[in-house]
């Protein structure tokens, strides 16, 4: 059997480490060859493809990025698209895909499968918000760096009387926050699911200052103050209609220090949560669930993925995880609020 | 309600973030007094304890050891152990106790809570090999640690034609080798669990070496040859009978030296793996357990530990823990075995 | 004899590190006691003291931040501040003092002296921008953590078409940016010595994105375009004269996206890069300079501070070291340039 | 003009740094070809080559180990090895050689300087034993990950009653030990420099446990007890004239235990302190070495190498920098005893 493998959407620590133990078992253990599709889903639909044997795989499993190279292309907002990738594999005699991505990437996996496309997932999100798997790799290592920031202001915190603020991935959920805050023993942890009350927020920075400590917030991008996105967007906009340039970790430093009068600097680690060294847990995980995908593919389960259910690997079905977001239970959430303040 | 907190058994990054977790959250929410028992068992028998209060738990969170003190004393293995210990609860007005070790701790409390003692148990070890959940805190962190130098040992392992070997802890389970090795890329994991043939993991050393790449080996602490134990000790004891000083690592070296005529060093990372501060995720762990303790205390869900299962904290009994150790499944094992060589 | 030593300025890795040897060694080499002065100048001025002895500085050496804390207070600024100053430490006993800071630490230090207070100086910036020493603490570690943040650029950057910015510590004086950018293989470093020409690095963005690899700029907080500081601060405000809320880095990637349509992202590593425990050479240098600080006490060599020259600790005149800044010489910062686009 | 690189002897982080600096200034600056010889003075010897263009110097600037390979041939051990080297470089049309290693690399350099190639130098060596410099590139990164053990043994030594050895590189010198024994905080540190007291380390020892804090002793690989190596061999070695598995380490340990009745454990950092990715400061060195050494070459200084000299690169005869080994002086290591016990 030949079998495709391409990587779509933003970038996650693990990918190749996933591409390498599809190839390095697939090959001796199943007699399978591999075929390269580059750019995510644009690979198939322009036959863009890569050499993927044992040698292309030497020394991937360390490194961030992914060797395929990945792309947001949508096969379906394209004239003919799925006819195209349909053609792509024929025409290069592939037999199966296996496709690694988030949301967006398995929906078309999944949508694929329904046309009659032998297919098999691996979930990726950074953000760890994808259905159906208890986590998913690259947000280990988010969380990390994450953590390896908060714990470098703590020492700040300690000498001076700011207000630190850390800005961190997760548009829509709120799990890189909530577990780096969390872990790095943040004051206040504001999370998309739950909207803030920048009162509230302000409260807890000054019952913190009172300990002699100053407090580190932990803000989710995709945070929203009880006011709303129009509050943020109002005075993130200038006369011009300008969009303002910072976050929304440079808007609560201002709004904290115009309320309590106090300093407030804000850290925003952006792309760098996201690149880098896989940690050990996502190179495992990553590992794993490239073993159980050429597995799938083996036994022709298709049209499922590889899901981390405690510390065993299993497959669901595709449609089941790109139903709906995970996002953080307001429960979970509350057993964080007793650090707050 | 006055509750007493006690550390036993090795040293474990996360110990005291589970010891933060249970008094940040158990004064304000259940209005509990806690008091803390220094030195494991040694201290409810001999009575010596420490203040612990929201103060006393300030800045622990990313500390490794215990701030709480530790020793592997066994109160039943003490005269009247038992009726000291609750004299020392009586005396001192504490009402319940968290326990928070591994197998030799947890087996204790499993007894104590027999005898009658209100007492809710944490699971800790660093080798993973507690049965009853799917992970524990410190082991994530060790991992971490043990990949970071095999990562380091792949840039020499290019340029040079040596065999390294690492040696990492695990006396009885192989679950620190297995995640580390395999995150890590070794051309060859022994585990204790699997007897290992040197003469195989001579030809594996080989024919990694024909790839103009050097090996990188890890081995257990307490992984054994086909040959067994005999041979180890025969080699390891000098005519006096005096202790041969290095451990599997360096008799690994000898033996590949010997018989492939390859140079192979080892690195042996013995104590620097369980100390520093928890990864981000141990530090999840570890505060989510102390979390779930204190409501365990606050719900008299006595004689029952913490666990994970999958994402989420529950509670098993302490009996079903200690029953026996959880060791690497040949299956895990099997999957390892595709890279090797 | 009686020392007082205080901590003053901005955070900086090391600076525990250097009252811990000030102590360990005066103690029992030259039979000295000491004594803390607090934050800052604000400690001898206000007779605000902390007991300094050898329990006082144990486990300190690895730590960020200041035992002692930190302030900017000028006592040339307060009034009678020379005489509350020489008051208190007639009050207190003390007969010579050790400032660690930076240039207005040590500018106050270098007047105390002339005002007959027996002193010695140890230079402090995380800037690097002291002159009269090869080096000082707290840069090195501020550089590795930037080069960290730039590593992990790289493999977004091999996987997507991006420009990533990183903006890093740097006022006056761009020591950070270029050795960070030089040892992150940045595609341009942006310095306050130096103004920079917007066209000029969209071209270097540019050729880059024709290598199929995103573009890094390490740009400096004080890095200033060519069109000088009021284009900056033009676009920087809106019309009701609020301040734009984002930095240099946030204002580049805006031109940067106008100018070549590509996408740009900033990280703003902020407070990160000066807290945390130092780097291993940090820990050295600054150790050492608390050595030889207390020798300078102990021979009475007043009103010099310690330098670094070469591999080699001496002293040098405070009045130097503070009479102007130590900022990037233009052939240094052209070695760099040809690593640029 | 064509320039030949190499490099010779032992891994050592930045030696990719200084190829990828050489060529990136070469090729645009000076309009020169490139040549890479192979494994060391092997490479010449035997014309094994590798192409080396500004493309394949792209990414390797963060990588450990070296893209041209090493090894220890020397050339004057072989028969006609200078003849057969100038035929190389006559056959392959290479006007200079820069030779990038350590004492006998360099020495090699030094003696074909003499016999009319064109040679310079660029100077490496993990131990930072190599005289003519104020520091070698390769040290730091090694001194980084030796406090990286030395810090996480602290919270075990904290928790426990056990003596900690941390052996460290360095055959002759003690540069690693003494820089990261400072750095880490170690209870003694032991160089070859200074012959040992087994007794005066077990009162060391002794005083620490005494406040209640387990001791952490940084050994050199090199290091030799004031009985001389005798003693250390004659333990070494079985009744068989088997040679003993463990280092100087284990060895100390064992005598700890015997004479203090204390348990002592030992971590042997070995290969893992030269591999992996450079400190942000060896990268600055190895990039500005590789600078300096082109710029040489253009210039014509045959039969120099470049060298630190305080914040500056200058260039000293081979002749000067192969002549003896630097050795950590005894008044440097006097520094540091102040903090032993």
């Amino acid at each position: 059997m030949r079998v495709g493998v391409l990587t779509g959407g933003g970038d996650c620590p693990g990918l190749n480490a996933v591409i390498r133990a599809i190839v390095r078992k697939g090959v001796p253990e199943y007699g399978f060859t591999f075929l390269g599709f580059r750019d995510g889903w644009r690979g198939p639909l322009e036959a863009l493809t890569k050499p993927l044997d044992i040698p292309a795989v030497r020394g991937i499993l360390p490194r961030g990025g992914t060797i395929l190279g990945s792309s947001r292309t949508n096969p379906f907002a394209v004239e003919d698209g799925v006819q195209r990738i349909r053609r792509t594999l024929q025409n290069l005699g592939v037999d199966a895909l296996i496709a690694i991505g988030g949301e967006d990437t398995l929906g078309v996996a999944a949508k694929l499968h329904e046309a009659g496309v032998n297919i098999v997932g691996v979930p990726k999100t950074i953000d760890n918000d994808l259905a159906g798997t208890d986590y998913t790799f690259g947000f280990d290592t988010a969380v990390n760096i994450a953590v390896d920031a908060i714990d470098r202001l703590h020492t700040t915190a300690e000498s001076h009387h700011r207000a630190l603020i850390v800005e961190v991935m997760g548009r829509h959920a709120g799990w890189i926050a909530l577990h780096a805050g969390m872990a790095g023993g943040a004051s206040a942890i504001l999370i998309p699911e739950v909207r803030f009350d920048v009162d509230q927020v302000c409260k807890w920075v000054e019952s913190r200052f009172q300990l002699e400590y100053a407090p580190i917030i932990v803000v989710a991008e995709g945070a929203i103050p009880k006011e709303g996105e129009a509050v943020l967007h109002s005075s993130a906009t200038d006369a011009f209609g300008h969009v303002r340039l910072g976050g929304i970790g440079d808007w609560l430093a201002h709004q904290i220090e115009e309320r309590t009068g106090k300093e407030a600097r804000t850290t925003v680690l952006g792309h760098v949560q996201r690149g880098g060294t896989p940690s050990a847990r996502d190179r495992w995980l990553a590992t794993r669930f490239g073993l159980h995908a050429i597995d799938a593919v083996a036994q022709g389960t298709w049209g499922q993925m590889t899901a981390l259910r405690g510390p065993d690997i299993v497959t669901v079905p595709l449609s089941e995880a790109t139903k709906k977001l995970k996002v953080v239970d307001p429960a979970l959430y509350a057993e964080a609020e007793v650090f707050f303040g």
